[in-house]
């Protein structure tokens, strides 16, 4: 182990000023030596994996909270992990990169939709450990507090043991004072069942909004889903490898007749 | 076999106006029965599994092309398929979803930022068999013709047998006349090593363009790098379950002190 304190890069999808990032650097500065925040200038939600390629980004020193080390972008969350490993660190990685605490949760399918989790695969992708944190309460008076033990302790674990090559961590947290202690886990079988709500302009052209409800298709209880609703904290390891090794010697008995 | 035409939804993230897309349609029509396009209404490259949830979507009828019922739409690539399966097929869900062609690859990690690859995965969540379709060329003037035999056999044997359960397929086609062949191929491990280009505006604040280069670090001949490499079509069976089933083991091992 090394003997001087881990450099951590915290980076988040609710933006700079969100309560979320503020918890987590909190733990963070009780365990690292040099903290980077990299954080969206506004909340990102739903912004999945996406770069800024069309127009130039910015990326702005911000003085919020003592002991951190802090910058605005005017990005996603995947160009924030981007920005700070060309031009913050310039090379020389970190030893952490931790995501959130997201303001929601990002358990099951909502890895992909989640900015929060983007910018933890984008660390992964760059060989930092990388950890994803996500409690399940919107609102901005969210409590963080009882996450605080549990994210030290994974972070330490992560920073002790290394993580698997390609993998990084999925942490949920349920929206509970006595969170039961942590569940391994794999990504529950969901989906987003969309509706969108159909309204009228002044000039009476349409126009929609997505909602939607969350449809668990799982009964397993070695899933994220089954973890939270039953008070645990869900730890899901994940990878940026998308091939469905599986189906390759399916498509192998195909023949193509070109 | 079902014995009407199949119903075909077409999706891209280079626009509605795409040469790209144009191409697909044209190969759809010679398979399809109702081909609907729905697909955003100016480029959305690299906006990965975006989804828009902070203000409405607009969703316009265009009629650009004979034999195809086409909608413009404000989101991005993954709004207009979740807004193709709420809106225009009300859970009367299509036979097939394609997405393309792209202009430019899609191979390796890229399909983690791509439009055009994350609406063919929200067609394989809405269990729609789902292809995506890229070519190596970015520009407006790419060649398409030598991509359109190969792509209406996939499709037809697609259509044919199925694809497995949560599986889609990412198709990609090398810049040549002479494609050789079709290969099956896993995702190659590569990645985006980025550099921003730094520039000041009038006023002296600095801004930040993206830029970097593509490095595969994979030696085998099963990916998708190599068979493009080689003037071969790929096609990487891809899932949307990113459990790293291989590291649960490992992390049940560790000892969680809290």
């Amino acid at each position: 182990m090394k003997t001087t304190k881990p450099t951590i890069l915290v980076v988040n999808d609710d933006g700079v000023t969100a309560p979320g990032i503020k918890a987590l650097i909190e733990v963070m500065k009780e365990i690292g030596g040099r903290i980077v925040v990299v954080a969206p200038d506004s909340p990102q939600s739903g912004m999945g994996h996406a770069i800024t390629i069309g127009k130039p980004l910015r990326l702005d020193k911000v003085d919020l909270y003592e002991g951190a080390e802090m910058y605005s972008c005017s990005g996603t969350p995947v160009d924030c992990v981007k920005l700070a490993v060309t031009r913050i660190f310039k090379g020389l990685k970190p030893d952490l990169c931790v995501s959130g605490i997201n303001h929601g949760l990002n358990n099951g399918i909502n890895v992909l939709y989640s900015g929060t989790m983007s910018a933890a695969v984008e660390g992964a992708i760059e060989s930092i450990p990388s950890i994803g944190f996500s409690l399940d309460d919107y609102t901005m008076q969210a409590d963080f507090s009882p996450c605080a033990k549990f994210i030290k302790e994974i972070a330490l674990q992560v920073l002790q043991n290394g993580l698997p090559p390609n993998t990084l961590l999925n942490v949920n947290f349920p929206k509970t004072k006595d969170i039961k202690g942590i569940k391994i886990c794999r990504q529950a079988n969901a989906k987003w069942a969309e509706d969108y709500d159909e309204r009228l302009d002044p000039y009476k052209r349409p126009y929609y909004w997505i909602s939607g409800v969350y449809q668990v298709n799982d009964n397993g209880q070695d899933n994220d889903s089954w973890a939270l609703d039953n008070s645990y904290a869900s730890v899901v390891p994940t990878q940026f490898d998308m091939t469905a090794y599986n189906a390759i010697a399916v498509l192998n008995s195909w023949k193509f007749n070109v």
